[in-house]
Protein backbone atom coordinates (compact mmCIF):
# COMPACT_ATOMS: atom_id res chain seq x y z
CA UNK A 1 0.00 0.00 0.00
CA UNK A 2 2.76 2.47 0.78
CA UNK A 3 3.65 4.65 -2.07
CA UNK A 4 7.05 4.70 -2.07
CA UNK A 5 8.94 1.58 -1.19
CA UNK A 6 7.12 -0.90 1.29
CA UNK A 7 6.42 1.30 4.52
CA UNK A 8 2.59 0.94 5.46
CA UNK A 9 0.39 4.34 5.36
CA UNK A 10 -0.92 5.91 8.26
CA UNK A 11 -3.53 8.69 7.92
CA UNK A 12 -4.28 10.79 11.20
CA UNK A 13 -7.12 12.90 11.63
CA UNK A 14 -6.29 16.66 13.01
CA UNK A 15 -9.26 18.08 15.39
CA UNK A 16 -10.15 15.81 18.80
CA UNK A 17 -6.85 13.43 17.68
CA UNK A 18 -4.02 15.90 17.06
CA UNK A 19 -5.48 19.40 18.26
CA UNK A 20 -7.54 19.68 21.50
CA UNK A 21 -10.52 21.52 19.79
CA UNK A 22 -12.95 20.41 22.41
CA UNK A 23 -11.35 22.03 24.85
CA UNK A 24 -11.51 25.18 23.08
CA UNK A 25 -15.20 24.72 22.22
CA UNK A 26 -15.82 24.30 25.91
CA UNK A 27 -13.75 27.16 26.99
CA UNK A 28 -15.56 29.41 24.78
CA UNK A 29 -18.80 28.51 25.76
CA UNK A 30 -18.87 28.24 29.25
CA UNK A 31 -17.20 32.07 29.03
CA UNK A 32 -19.74 33.24 26.85
CA UNK A 33 -23.04 31.08 28.83
CA UNK A 34 -21.38 31.45 32.72
CA UNK A 35 -21.18 27.81 32.62
CA UNK A 36 -19.39 24.57 33.51
CA UNK A 37 -19.44 22.00 31.33
CA UNK A 38 -16.90 19.69 31.00
CA UNK A 39 -15.87 16.73 28.44
CA UNK A 40 -17.43 14.38 31.36
CA UNK A 41 -20.93 16.04 30.34
CA UNK A 42 -20.54 15.33 26.76
CA UNK A 43 -20.16 11.38 27.26
CA UNK A 44 -21.77 10.00 24.33
CA UNK A 45 -22.25 12.99 22.76
CA UNK A 46 -21.14 15.73 20.07
CA UNK A 47 -20.63 18.80 21.48
CA UNK A 48 -23.37 19.89 19.54
CA UNK A 49 -26.23 17.41 20.66
CA UNK A 50 -25.35 18.32 24.00
CA UNK A 51 -25.85 22.30 24.25
CA UNK A 52 -29.40 23.41 23.83
CA UNK A 53 -30.72 24.15 20.33
CA UNK A 54 -30.45 27.58 20.52
CA UNK A 55 -27.07 27.95 21.49
CA UNK A 56 -25.69 25.65 18.43
CA UNK A 57 -24.72 28.87 16.50
CA UNK A 58 -22.75 29.78 18.83
CA UNK A 59 -20.18 26.72 18.26
CA UNK A 60 -20.65 27.50 14.71
CA UNK A 61 -19.40 31.03 15.32
CA UNK A 62 -16.63 29.79 17.32
CA UNK A 63 -15.05 27.74 14.89
CA UNK A 64 -15.74 30.29 12.06
CA UNK A 65 -14.03 33.17 13.92
CA UNK A 66 -10.44 33.44 12.81
CA UNK A 67 -8.80 32.53 15.71
CA UNK A 68 -10.01 30.00 16.58
CA UNK A 69 -7.87 27.32 15.01
CA UNK A 70 -4.75 28.89 15.98
CA UNK A 71 -4.73 29.40 19.80
CA UNK A 72 -5.95 25.09 19.69
CA UNK A 73 -3.71 22.96 21.98
CA UNK A 74 -1.75 19.73 20.86
CA UNK A 75 -2.86 15.98 22.42
CA UNK A 76 -0.62 14.82 25.15
CA UNK A 77 2.18 12.65 23.53
CA UNK A 78 1.38 13.37 19.96
CA UNK A 79 3.91 15.17 18.87
CA UNK A 80 6.44 12.84 20.21
CA UNK A 81 4.91 9.72 19.29
CA UNK A 82 3.91 10.98 15.57
CA UNK A 83 7.36 12.04 15.48
CA UNK A 84 8.47 7.96 15.63
CA UNK A 85 5.77 6.89 13.79
CA UNK A 86 7.16 8.72 10.36
CA UNK A 87 10.62 6.70 11.05
CA UNK A 88 8.49 3.32 10.19
CA UNK A 89 5.21 4.51 8.25
CA UNK A 90 4.31 7.17 5.57
CA UNK A 91 2.36 8.99 7.66
CA UNK A 92 -0.14 11.89 6.05
CA UNK A 93 -2.74 14.18 8.12
CA UNK A 94 -5.97 14.40 6.97
CA UNK A 95 -8.43 16.92 8.00
CA UNK A 96 -12.17 17.50 6.80
CA UNK A 97 -11.58 21.78 6.60
CA UNK A 98 -14.19 21.33 3.81
CA UNK A 99 -17.08 22.93 6.44
CA UNK A 100 -15.29 25.83 7.61
CA UNK A 101 -12.82 27.04 4.54
CA UNK A 102 -11.33 29.97 6.80
CA UNK A 103 -9.43 27.29 8.69
CA UNK A 104 -7.89 25.87 5.38
CA UNK A 105 -4.35 28.41 6.28
CA UNK A 106 -4.48 28.53 9.99
CA UNK A 107 -5.07 24.58 10.10
CA UNK A 108 -1.59 24.68 7.76
CA UNK A 109 -0.03 27.29 9.63
CA UNK A 110 -0.63 25.53 13.56
CA UNK A 111 0.75 21.99 11.72
CA UNK A 112 3.76 23.88 11.04
CA UNK A 113 3.88 25.49 14.01
CA UNK A 114 3.57 22.54 16.17
CA UNK A 115 4.79 19.52 13.93
CA UNK A 116 7.35 21.12 11.71
CA UNK A 117 8.66 17.79 10.91
CA UNK A 118 5.79 16.45 9.25
CA UNK A 119 6.38 18.02 5.32
CA UNK A 120 3.74 19.72 3.30
CA UNK A 121 3.35 17.19 0.48
CA UNK A 122 1.85 14.95 3.74
CA UNK A 123 -0.92 17.14 4.58
CA UNK A 124 -4.43 16.66 2.93
CA UNK A 125 -7.57 18.99 3.22
CA UNK A 126 -10.74 16.33 2.34
CA UNK A 127 -14.23 15.87 3.28
CA UNK A 128 -14.49 12.37 2.52
CA UNK A 129 -11.91 10.03 3.91
CA UNK A 130 -12.87 7.84 1.87
CA UNK A 131 -10.93 9.04 -1.25
CA UNK A 132 -7.51 8.54 0.67
CA UNK A 133 -5.75 4.84 0.30
CA UNK A 134 -4.01 4.20 3.23
CA UNK A 135 -3.41 1.08 5.65
CA UNK A 136 -4.49 2.35 8.32
CA UNK A 137 -6.56 5.82 9.44
CA UNK A 138 -6.66 7.06 12.84
CA UNK A 139 -9.96 9.07 13.61
CA UNK A 140 -11.81 9.99 16.44
CA UNK A 141 -15.36 10.02 13.52
CA UNK A 142 -17.10 6.78 12.96
CA UNK A 143 -18.30 7.96 9.93
CA UNK A 144 -14.82 8.78 8.39
CA UNK A 145 -14.02 5.36 9.59
CA UNK A 146 -16.59 3.95 7.98
CA UNK A 147 -15.71 5.30 4.50
CA UNK A 148 -12.02 4.81 4.88
CA UNK A 149 -11.05 2.14 2.98
CA UNK A 150 -8.02 0.58 4.94
CA UNK A 151 -8.30 -0.17 8.84
CA UNK A 152 -10.33 2.31 11.09
CA UNK A 153 -8.24 3.08 14.12
CA UNK A 154 -11.05 4.68 16.81
CA UNK A 155 -9.41 7.61 18.74
CA UNK A 156 -11.38 7.86 21.86
CA UNK A 157 -13.18 11.20 22.30
CA UNK A 158 -16.31 11.82 24.56
CA UNK A 159 -18.51 11.48 21.82
CA UNK A 160 -17.67 7.94 20.79
CA UNK A 161 -17.40 6.44 23.96
CA UNK A 162 -20.33 4.18 23.04
CA UNK A 163 -18.77 3.43 19.49
CA UNK A 164 -18.07 -0.13 18.39
CA UNK A 165 -16.73 -2.31 15.61
CA UNK A 166 -12.98 -0.78 15.51
CA UNK A 167 -9.60 -1.19 17.56
CA UNK A 168 -9.53 1.71 19.85
CA UNK A 169 -6.88 3.94 21.23
CA UNK A 170 -7.51 6.24 24.66
CA UNK A 171 -4.08 8.32 23.89
CA UNK A 172 -0.85 8.76 21.84
CA UNK A 173 0.27 6.23 24.22
CA UNK A 174 -1.82 4.08 22.53
CA UNK A 175 -1.08 4.79 19.34
CA UNK A 176 2.82 4.05 20.03
CA UNK A 177 2.04 0.78 21.64
CA UNK A 178 -0.18 -0.55 18.47
CA UNK A 179 2.46 0.72 15.66
CA UNK A 180 5.84 0.28 17.16
CA UNK A 181 6.15 -1.93 20.45
CA UNK B 1 -12.94 0.94 -6.03
CA UNK B 2 -15.67 3.22 -6.05
CA UNK B 3 -16.61 4.45 -2.11
CA UNK B 4 -19.93 4.08 -2.08
CA UNK B 5 -21.67 1.26 -4.99
CA UNK B 6 -19.93 0.51 -8.21
CA UNK B 7 -19.00 3.52 -9.93
CA UNK B 8 -15.23 4.02 -10.38
CA UNK B 9 -13.84 7.54 -8.91
CA UNK B 10 -12.49 9.79 -11.64
CA UNK B 11 -9.53 12.23 -9.73
CA UNK B 12 -9.41 15.73 -11.52
CA UNK B 13 -6.62 18.04 -11.55
CA UNK B 14 -7.20 22.03 -11.03
CA UNK B 15 -4.54 23.76 -12.75
CA UNK B 16 -4.07 23.92 -15.95
CA UNK B 17 -6.82 21.43 -16.58
CA UNK B 18 -10.16 22.93 -14.64
CA UNK B 19 -8.69 26.33 -14.82
CA UNK B 20 -6.19 28.44 -16.75
CA UNK B 21 -3.53 29.80 -14.29
CA UNK B 22 -0.85 29.48 -17.75
CA UNK B 23 -2.81 32.19 -19.95
CA UNK B 24 -3.31 34.18 -16.34
CA UNK B 25 0.93 33.67 -16.02
CA UNK B 26 1.63 35.06 -19.23
CA UNK B 27 -0.47 37.74 -18.90
CA UNK B 28 1.42 39.22 -16.00
CA UNK B 29 4.47 38.13 -17.34
CA UNK B 30 4.20 39.88 -20.69
CA UNK B 31 2.93 43.21 -19.11
CA UNK B 32 5.55 43.66 -16.43
CA UNK B 33 8.37 42.85 -18.77
CA UNK B 34 6.57 43.96 -21.59
CA UNK B 35 7.16 40.97 -23.77
CA UNK B 36 4.83 38.44 -25.96
CA UNK B 37 5.48 35.08 -24.76
CA UNK B 38 2.69 32.76 -25.55
CA UNK B 39 2.24 29.24 -25.53
CA UNK B 40 3.90 28.16 -28.28
CA UNK B 41 7.07 29.76 -26.96
CA UNK B 42 6.60 26.89 -23.92
CA UNK B 43 6.40 23.91 -25.80
CA UNK B 44 8.35 21.25 -23.56
CA UNK B 45 9.14 23.32 -20.97
CA UNK B 46 6.92 24.97 -17.84
CA UNK B 47 7.35 28.35 -17.96
CA UNK B 48 9.26 28.79 -14.76
CA UNK B 49 12.05 26.59 -16.88
CA UNK B 50 11.49 29.09 -19.89
CA UNK B 51 11.78 32.74 -18.07
CA UNK B 52 15.26 33.73 -17.77
CA UNK B 53 16.48 32.77 -14.24
CA UNK B 54 16.03 36.71 -12.58
CA UNK B 55 12.79 36.65 -13.45
CA UNK B 56 11.51 33.55 -12.00
CA UNK B 57 10.41 35.47 -8.59
CA UNK B 58 8.12 37.31 -10.48
CA UNK B 59 6.16 34.41 -11.31
CA UNK B 60 6.05 33.09 -7.73
CA UNK B 61 5.13 36.55 -6.97
CA UNK B 62 1.84 36.57 -9.04
CA UNK B 63 0.69 33.15 -7.38
CA UNK B 64 1.00 34.22 -3.75
CA UNK B 65 -0.68 37.43 -4.58
CA UNK B 66 -4.23 37.26 -3.33
CA UNK B 67 -5.79 37.91 -6.69
CA UNK B 68 -4.04 35.53 -8.98
CA UNK B 69 -6.59 32.31 -7.98
CA UNK B 70 -9.76 34.03 -8.38
CA UNK B 71 -9.60 35.65 -12.00
CA UNK B 72 -8.21 32.29 -13.93
CA UNK B 73 -10.48 31.36 -16.39
CA UNK B 74 -12.13 27.94 -17.05
CA UNK B 75 -10.80 25.63 -19.47
CA UNK B 76 -13.14 25.31 -22.95
CA UNK B 77 -15.96 22.38 -22.24
CA UNK B 78 -14.46 21.76 -18.36
CA UNK B 79 -17.96 22.41 -16.80
CA UNK B 80 -20.09 20.50 -19.16
CA UNK B 81 -18.10 17.66 -19.53
CA UNK B 82 -17.32 17.32 -15.77
CA UNK B 83 -21.23 17.69 -14.98
CA UNK B 84 -21.61 14.87 -16.99
CA UNK B 85 -19.16 12.76 -16.03
CA UNK B 86 -20.40 12.91 -12.65
CA UNK B 87 -23.72 11.29 -13.40
CA UNK B 88 -21.59 8.28 -13.98
CA UNK B 89 -18.59 8.41 -11.82
CA UNK B 90 -17.53 9.81 -8.63
CA UNK B 91 -15.65 13.14 -9.30
CA UNK B 92 -12.90 14.00 -6.69
CA UNK B 93 -11.04 17.50 -7.61
CA UNK B 94 -7.49 17.11 -6.51
CA UNK B 95 -5.00 19.81 -6.15
CA UNK B 96 -1.95 20.79 -4.73
CA UNK B 97 -2.32 23.61 -2.81
CA UNK B 98 0.32 23.48 -0.51
CA UNK B 99 3.30 24.87 -2.13
CA UNK B 100 0.64 28.24 -1.97
CA UNK B 101 -0.70 28.37 1.27
CA UNK B 102 -2.61 31.18 0.75
CA UNK B 103 -4.18 29.37 -2.07
CA UNK B 104 -6.26 27.25 -0.58
CA UNK B 105 -9.72 29.89 0.11
CA UNK B 106 -9.68 31.23 -3.58
CA UNK B 107 -9.47 28.03 -5.11
CA UNK B 108 -12.41 26.70 -2.94
CA UNK B 109 -14.15 30.12 -4.04
CA UNK B 110 -13.35 29.67 -7.16
CA UNK B 111 -14.44 26.04 -7.53
CA UNK B 112 -18.06 27.13 -6.08
CA UNK B 113 -18.61 29.55 -8.28
CA UNK B 114 -17.64 28.28 -11.41
CA UNK B 115 -18.30 24.34 -10.69
CA UNK B 116 -21.30 25.06 -8.26
CA UNK B 117 -22.49 21.09 -8.37
CA UNK B 118 -18.91 19.51 -7.50
CA UNK B 119 -19.70 18.98 -3.45
CA UNK B 120 -17.36 20.03 -1.32
CA UNK B 121 -16.71 16.98 -0.01
CA UNK B 122 -15.65 15.87 -3.11
CA UNK B 123 -12.68 18.51 -3.07
CA UNK B 124 -9.22 17.60 -1.93
CA UNK B 125 -6.20 19.49 -1.15
CA UNK B 126 -3.04 17.48 -1.22
CA UNK B 127 0.44 17.80 -2.53
CA UNK B 128 1.33 13.89 -2.79
CA UNK B 129 -1.48 12.22 -5.44
CA UNK B 130 -0.20 9.38 -4.54
CA UNK B 131 -2.21 9.28 -1.42
CA UNK B 132 -5.55 9.08 -3.30
CA UNK B 133 -6.84 6.07 -4.23
CA UNK B 134 -9.13 6.24 -7.73
CA UNK B 135 -9.03 4.87 -10.60
CA UNK B 136 -7.98 7.66 -13.18
CA UNK B 137 -6.02 10.59 -12.61
CA UNK B 138 -6.40 13.50 -15.39
CA UNK B 139 -3.78 16.18 -14.90
CA UNK B 140 -1.02 17.66 -16.57
CA UNK B 141 1.72 16.93 -14.48
CA UNK B 142 3.49 13.66 -14.78
CA UNK B 143 5.23 13.46 -11.73
CA UNK B 144 1.90 13.17 -9.49
CA UNK B 145 0.49 10.85 -12.13
CA UNK B 146 3.42 8.36 -11.63
CA UNK B 147 2.74 8.31 -8.15
CA UNK B 148 -1.07 7.78 -8.50
CA UNK B 149 -1.83 4.25 -7.67
CA UNK B 150 -4.70 3.99 -10.65
CA UNK B 151 -4.16 4.90 -14.18
CA UNK B 152 -2.92 8.67 -15.13
CA UNK B 153 -4.37 9.86 -17.90
CA UNK B 154 -1.95 12.92 -18.95
CA UNK B 155 -3.83 16.38 -19.70
CA UNK B 156 -1.77 18.22 -22.66
CA UNK B 157 -0.25 21.27 -21.61
CA UNK B 158 2.84 23.02 -23.42
CA UNK B 159 5.19 21.75 -20.98
CA UNK B 160 3.87 18.26 -21.30
CA UNK B 161 4.52 17.92 -24.99
CA UNK B 162 7.31 15.54 -25.10
CA UNK B 163 6.14 13.33 -21.95
CA UNK B 164 5.66 9.52 -23.40
CA UNK B 165 3.61 6.36 -20.88
CA UNK B 166 0.37 7.60 -20.44
CA UNK B 167 -2.83 8.19 -22.26
CA UNK B 168 -3.10 11.33 -23.28
CA UNK B 169 -6.48 14.15 -23.94
CA UNK B 170 -5.92 17.43 -25.35
CA UNK B 171 -8.98 18.94 -24.09
CA UNK B 172 -12.31 18.21 -22.66
CA UNK B 173 -14.14 17.02 -25.61
CA UNK B 174 -11.23 14.21 -25.46
CA UNK B 175 -12.06 13.29 -21.96
CA UNK B 176 -15.69 12.91 -22.66
CA UNK B 177 -14.90 10.96 -25.41
CA UNK B 178 -12.49 8.49 -23.50
CA UNK B 179 -15.01 8.17 -20.42
CA UNK B 180 -18.49 8.99 -22.09
CA UNK B 181 -18.79 7.51 -25.47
Amino acid sequence: MSIRGDRKIICVDMDEVMADALAEHLLRYNQEFNENVTVKDLAGQWIWQYVPEERAAALERYMQSDDFFAVLGVMPDAQRVLERLQSQYDVFIATAAMEVPKSFNAKFEWLKQHFPFIPPSNIVFCGDKGILQGDYLIDDNPRQLRRFQGEGILFTSPANLNVEGFRRVNNWLDVEKMFLD
